[in-house]
């Protein structure tokens, strides 16, 4: 217990789960991490397929930009709506469920699950990416790094959410900071020189243009640059874990965050167009991201450029940990309606979902080995499940306002509506520009969880109704004892105290010795001067001895056959197997002497029936000292 | 079990135990290949050493080769001996132990562990090393394929010690036939040319000569060359597994392995010494082994060269198989005295050691990954555990006769004292001539191998002590019944179960709930109704419920605390905790109930005490259909 207390910490009392609760300083680092840490790569993503329209390509970023910020405030206005409708969390799932369907709801929490494990491997391998591209070393270890940085964050998660948010506020500040700083000098100097800025550092040259423009380009530069948004789900989910008020602390969390993202991508693209900054291959020598070329053409390569790289880095890599905060979350709203195993919806020591923590972390760990770390080829998948779980979530607020129709809703259902309709087009968007570098593989992903959801809940529902218990207990059945079964190996005081304790069960006691050798002579003789005579000189029958030959020296299936025999001989007869066991002082004692007695408590407890119970006698060295 | 049957064979009954005895004609095969192997690799360690002599170290061969071989006569006759006093097998370990005290007996099974766990690793990392340069492009893949080996060695092993001769004994006959058939064409080419053979094809340029002879060299030699004994110990330690008559069969044994290894050796050195071959450095390229040499030169290299040189590749990884043969049974020895675990004296469903088998596999199998399969630095520390072996089963020997002090016992003590003294002195020899290249590690792992024995036997003996029992059982206490005490989380079937079962052992139940939540108002009700109602209608005192509340969230520590503070509060008296437990029809619905029952009886079997026992109370789903 000490070295979970140590690596976790202690338990938390369920009524000091206030002092746990968060505001809006801890919830943007834990809830906006994800969403934040996408200024860095989504303009990149947008900018990188510019790249064959030359110079010619930036004068395009601003409009898109435009209009990416224009679906981040409908986005944001629907989602503010939803946490105010919704203040028990659980984000589109909840939404569309409670107001589309079961249906529905379970396509969007098997899109979101998908969204939250790709969140948490794409961060970790494009932080520990960065991290390598400057310390080329590093590259042979890329797959220990990527876990290594997951079980940190594991950990942290473990802890709770209230230290994980302290944690991880410093790099997300100072994250935000120096790009506010990069982008507020920089909007400086490009005024000061009158539009036409000098790059401190020459900017890399121009590739030629090898492309026209097309709306189908420029449709797919809108759909890349959309992995902006996602990580915007992210408040709706986690609601409760907000202090009181709960509602306006979430919402002020995600305005915080909207209103920095909306910011930096709006500064970082006017940048980008006043320089004339052209992304460079990220395939290729020579390949820098926009924000390295953007930074050192407004401060030149000193202290502070490090530090911003520095920062992009560290809040790339914990961005995953917005996934840890709402995976679990989700998984036990999820739970909490028997679509996944119950065990999502207990809080661990520390007043946090261990389990979804724990699967999140072996699930992502998975794709980060499968894929060595290289998540490249993850990208693609990686937008369709956010976005599709948006649309759910929207479309579930509209039917929600109409339901109520109270004063206002059509303003509402408007709002949201726009929202809906815009965040599905980009859905479909999405779907057709990635489908075929993998965005089908999240297509095959949702449909075997949603089976998954079903499977699950039917055995729960026949569980439910076959234990369903409308009888009162049955008294007059409980005159008749059980019959008693000791299975004896020799005389010794562990055999004396199972036949002792079986007696005492009831009067009914059979002693079973399996024999594979023959040494059972002593046994008899031990028995009748042990057993047999104390019984008799207390006017009592003594407890039969039944000796079974063994001819393949097997002792627990012997012993499993005679039981099922006995139950067969008294059909509706209680049976007792007492067992004696030996319990070890030390663990490495256990290799000392056999297990059987633990493998045929198991045994009966598979291939038994419900009249067969087993009763573990415990006998302990410790106390014999 | 299928898969157990298909892979290791049907069990085998105890009384068809003879069927599974073998003569010498299997015996040849299992006990024989690691002493004939060494034919391979004796006189080649031997030679290798006589290198910087040039030309002239080829004459010193045939005096070397004579003392070996004079030494293998003399250790063959001992255990010849050996064999007829100790019919039930055991080896040095078993002839130490009963003439010379415990504790020499310890060292020698000591001893003989290390070789057996090198024997296997060295026999087939030196048979892949063969096959390795034979076919270069095998290289990458040496760990893998000498896993491969040994798992195959294992099962067939595991199926049982008739099938394992009989596979084995093709190349076997294959190897010893092609090396005799090698060796009487040679001699009859020495002969027939007049003591100048030319060789088929020419031999390697004999080295300059670079070193004096001296007599530490020579005694090098002679230490290097007695790697060819290892292996003769073998049949004295599984007596048993021959048939009727025991000991003439493994004497014939003993005796066709010893005279095919002589006249082997004396082969190859009586050839090596007419042809004038010098080996070749195995570091260096253009190395050829010298069995390699001979038969070219012999036959030239024609399909018979191959044939051989196949056979030698299989004896040698297979010579593994006589440490398979004889660890487990020197460990069924060794735990019949108490000085390793018990279950090493179990016979598995193929009436072999099971226990010992596995674990030589895996203790080999880590030496062999542990060095990446290279083991020529294992070599150095292979021959002292079986001469040190030799020595004191000779020794014990000795004092055998002098206690009996029978007819002619004097000349039997003649033969083991020689041999004692003679292995004595090569102990000595090869501890000396080896310690700096690794003897050394041999010198710590023997004594820690004795303290293991050491504590295992003080352990036995001390559960020994406490549980003997001379105490009648106490039929008086058979009356007061036990306190029962059910954990149950909410009225359902299961729990109806487990409080019906509670009520027939014992008047006094107690239902315990413990109480993270708040949903025990429904429990209380649903209490009264199902249960409390029947009772009091039949007259009866009905069972308590408790209701613990529970502010970590724990369940199952709260339960152990309240059964153990119960169990404080009523000294001497029974406590039976019944955990109704649900049973699920296949195994992956284990992940959709939590396993609380198993932890809670892991946890009482733990951490309680005497008089506090468990029961479980299964119920099973399938049932219920």
């Amino acid at each position: 217990m000490n070295i979970l207390d140590l690596l976790v910490g202690k338990p938390i009392k369920t009524s000091d789960e206030r002092a746990e609760q968060i505001g809006p300083a801890q919830g943007v680092p834990i809830f906006g991490l994800d969403a934040l840490s996408s200024a860095a790569y989504g303009p990149e993503a947008a900018l990188s397929l510019l790249i064959p329209l030359g110079l010619l390509g930036v004068r395009y970023i601003v409009p898109i930009s435009a209009a990416i910020i224009t679906l981040l405030v409908i986005v944001y206005f629907s989602y503010r709506q939803t946490i105010a409708a919704y203040p028990s969390g659980g984000g589109s799932y909840t939404v569309a469920r409670f107001n589309i369907g079961a249906r529905a709801g379970l396509l969007a929490a098997a899109a979101l699950l998908a969204d939250y494990i790709l969140t948490a491997a794409v961060g970790i391998s494009a932080g520990v990416g960065a991290l390598v591209s400057a310390v080329p070393s590093l590259l042979p270890h890329t797959v220990s790094l990527c876990v290594g940085i997951l079980v940190i964050i594991t950990i942290l998660n473990l802890r709770g959410v209230r230290e994980a948010g302290t944690v991880f506020a410093i790099p997300t500040y100072l994250f935000v900071g120096t790009l506010l700083i990069t982008i507020v000098a920089g909007i400086l100097r490009v005024l000061l020189s009158g539009g036409h800025p000098q790059p401190v550092v020459p900017l890399p040259p121009p590739p030629p243009m090898t492309e026209a423009v097309s709306y189908w380009l420029l449709l797919k530069v809108f759909a890349s640059g959309c992995t902006a948004l996602t990580g915007v789900e992210a408040v709706s989910n986690g609601v409760k874990a907000f202090r009181e008020p709960t509602v306006k602390n979430a919402q002020r969390t995600l305005t915080i965050i909207i209103f920095l993202l909306a910011v930096l991508l709006a500064g970082i693209s006017y940048l980008v167009k006043s320089y004339g900054i052209v992304a460079t291959d990220p395939g290729k020598p020579g390949y820098q991201s926009i924000l390295s070329i953007l930074t050192a053409a407004v401060f030149g390569k000193g202290f502070f450029y490090y530090l911003s790289m520095g920062a992009i880095l560290i809040v790339l890599s914990l961005s995953a940990n917005t996934a840890f905060a709402d995976f679990p979350r989700l998984c036990r709203a999820i739970a909490r309606n028997n679509y996944l195993p119950h065990t999502f919806a207990y809080r661990g020591r520390r007043l946090v979902y261990t389990y979804g923590i724990v699967v999140l972390a072996l699930l992502s760990g998975s794709v980060l080995i499968l894929f060595r770390g290289v998540t490249d080829r993850l990208i693609p998948l990686y937008a369709v499940g956010a976005f599709l779980a948006f649309t759910l979530s929207q479309a579930g607020m509209v039917m929600h306002w109409w339901k109520k129709r109270g004063p206002h809703w059509l303003k509402s259902a408007f709002v949201n509506g726009l929202g809906a309709l815009v965040t599905g087009i980009t859905t479909a968007v999405v779907l057709l520009a990635k489908f075929v570098e993998g965005a089908w593989i999240t297509l095959l992903f949702i449909p075997s969880v949603i089976t998954l959801f079903v499977r699950v809940r039917q055995h729960y529902h026949r569980v439910k109704v076959l234990t369903t218990c409308k009888i009162p207990v049955d008294v007059a059945g409980l005159n008749q004892a059980p019959i008693a079964v000791v299975p004896i190996d020799r005389w010794n005081s562990i055999t004396r105290q199972g036949v002792e304790f079986a007696a005492r069960l009831s009067p009914e006691v059979v002693a079973l010795h399996v024999e594979p050798d023959e040494h059972s002579i002593l046994l008899r003789d031990e028995w009748q001067h042990y057993v047999e005579k104390s019984f008799r000189a207390a006017g009592k029958e003594p407890p039969q001895l039944q000796i079974v030959p063994s001819p393949y020296r097997f002792i627990v299936i012997p012993i499993l056959q005679f039981v099922l025999e006995l139950s067969k001989k008294n059909p509706g007869r209680n049976i007792v197997v007492v067992i004696p066991e030996l319990v070890e002082d030390k663990w490495y004692e256990y290799f000392l002497h056999n297990q059987r007695g633990r493998l045929l408590e198991w045994m009966i407890l598979v291939r038994g029936n419900e009249h067969i119970f087993t009763v573990s006698a415990p006998w302990h060295i410790r106390e014999q000292k």
